[in-house]
C-alpha cells in the first residue's frame, strides 16, 4: 500500500493545466557526515554524498585545523559502525598534532552551513594572511564566460537548482574542479579540498565562482586557499563584503552577463 | 581617497550596454549574534539583526533546549561588552534548569546553518511527536496563494532575492507571521519564536512557507512548532521527505503556482 497515497520514490505533480499525476522523485541527497580525527568527532556536516574527502580535507583547511597536504596521511571509513558510509577518519601523518580545543570542535553542521562550532563571536575569524597583490589581473571577457563554465561542468541535475556548485577556475577561465553539494559550503569544501589534497595551493591565479550567495564563510573558504577573486550569481553579504576588503580579495556579486557588480578590489580586474 | 577605487558604501555596476557606473550598495546585513543562557554561550548564528528575541526562543525551541512560554522569563543585553547588540541573554524562569551537555552546546552557526553543535550523528534529531492527524485539511487554492501572500509581507528589498522569508499562514491564508534573514533556518526560528512568545503553539491549523529550499531543518523546526504543513517555492532534499513522512507532516515542494508537489501525507490537502 502507497504511504498515504504517495509511494516510495514517488511525488504527486500538479501541472500548469491543473492536472495531477504521480512522478518519480528526484531530490538531492541530504545525509549527515561526521568527520573524525582519530577517535574525536570534529564535526558532522549534512551533506550530499559522494568526494568525502575533499569535503573533509577542504573543511579542515578552511577551519584552520590543518594547515599543509603532508599533514594529512590517509582517510579510512570505520570498519564497523552501523552508517560507516556517513563517517569519515582523517589519519594524520606522524608526529602532527592539532589541538582540538573547545573554540576547534564543531558540532553538526548543517546543509548550508560552514562556519560552526565556535563558541563565541571574537572566534569567527581565523587568522589567515591577506592575500598578497601581484600584478596579475583577470579580464572582463573571462569573467562574463565564468557562469556558462559553471553550468556546462555540472550534473542535469544541478542546472534545475536543487544543488548548490562551486568551481575553481584560472584566470584563463579553465575550471581547475567544479563540486556540487545541497550545502553552499560543503561545495566551497570540496572544491578547495580537491585542489588542497592535490597540492594545488596557493590558488594565486584562480577565482572561485558559486552558484548562489556570497556569505562571509564563503570568502573565508576562498583566502583559506589563497583565492584572490570570488564570484557569486547572487547577493553578497555585507560581512562577506568588508571581509573581502580587509583581505584583499575582489568580490563579484550578481554576476548575471552581460552585468555584474564589483564590491572590492576593482584593481585586479581589466574592465576594457 | 577610495579604497582600491571603490568607496564605502558603494559597489560598481556593469550595466547590460557594458557602461560601468558608481552606485550605492544595498547588502543585506550579516552579523553573529550569540544565544546565551544565563553565563554560558549556547550558540553563535550568522543573522540578519531584527528580531532577536524571537531568534533566539524560535532557536532553543527547536533545539529543544526550551520546551514552553513559561520557562524563559525575559530577554536582556550585556550592559558592558563591546558588541552588546551582538549579545542576546535569555533568563529562565526561578526554577527552571536546562542541561546544556556536549551534545546541547552549539557552535557558531552560519546564514544558512540551523542544526549546528551536536557531535554525533545520533544526535542530529530531536525527539518530538509526530503531528496528530486531525480531519482539518487546507485547500489547494489557499496553497497555491501563498507565495504571493509571503511575498505581499516581504520588505522590497528581500523581493529582489538577497535574503530569505519564512512566513507562518493559517489555512485560510491568513499570516500570522512573515520573517526575513540572510539564513533561512533563521527566517524560521523568527517566526515560530514570535508565535511562540505569543502563546500561538502548536499550530495546529497553520502551513510554513519558506522562500527557498526545504532540507531537513527546516522540517524539523516546523514539526517543534506543531506545524502540518511545509511548502517551499525551491526542492526539499531526500532527508527532508523522510523525515516528513514519518513525522506526518505535508511537504509541498516547487510552490510556482499553478504548479506544485506534493511529497508526503496528501490526505490533508483538499485538491479538488
Amino acid at each position: 500500500m502507497k504511504e498515504n497515497g504517495i509511494g516510495p520514490g514517488q511525488v504527486i505533480r500538479r501541472r500548469g493545466d491543473g492536472a495531477l499525476e504521480y512522478e518519480r522523485d528526484e531530490l538531492t541527497m541530504e545525509e549527515p557526515l561526521e568527520i573524525r580525527i582519530g577517535d574525536k568527532t570534529v564535526a558532522t556536516t549534512m551533506r550530499t554524498p559522494g568526494h568525502d574527502k575533499e569535503l573533509a580535507a577542504g573543511f579542515l583547511l578552511s577551519e584552520a585545523i590543518i594547515q599543509s597536504r603532508d599533514e594529512i596521511e590517509k582517510f579510512s571509513r570505520p570498519t564497523s559502525a552501523r552508517n560507516r558510509e556517513n563517517i569519515i577518519n582523517v589519519h594524520l601523518a606522524p608526529g602532527v598534532k592539532v589541538e582540538l580545543n573547545s573554540a576547534q570542535r564543531f558540532g553538526t553542521i548543517s546543509t548550508s552551513c560552514g562556519l560552526c562550532g565556535k563558541e563565541s563571536i571574537d572566534a569567527i575569524r581565523q587568522n589567515f594572511s591577506p592575500i598578497k597583490s601581484t600584478a596579475i589581473r583577470i579580464d572582463i571577457d573571462t569573467l562574463l564566460r565564468l557562469p556558462t563554465e559553471l553550468r556546462a561542468n555540472q550534473s542535469e541535475f544541478a542546472r534545475t537548482g536543487g544543488i548548490h556548485a562551486a568551481g575553481i577556475f584560472d584566470f584563463g577561465g579553465k575550471a581547475l574542479t567544479v563540486r556540487e553539494d545541497i550545502g553552499r559550503h560543503n561545495a566551497v569544501d570540496k572544491a578547495i579540498g580537491h585542489a588542497f589534497l592535490d597540492r594545488k595551493l596557493p590558488l594565486e591565479r584562480h577565482v572561485l565562482m558559486v552558484s548562489g550567495r556570497a556569505s562571509f564563510e564563503i570568502l573565508q573558504k576562498a583566502l583559506a586557499a589563497g583565492i584572490p577573486v570570488v564570484a557569486s550569481v547572487s547577493a553578497p553579504s555585507t560581512l562577506a563584503m568588508e571581509f573581502a576588503r580587509e583581505s584583499n580579495q575582489t568580490l563579484i556579486g550578481f554576476l548575471r552577463p552581460p552585468t555584474f557588480n564589483i564590491y572590492s578590489h576593482v584593481e585586479r580586474v581589466i574592465l576594457d
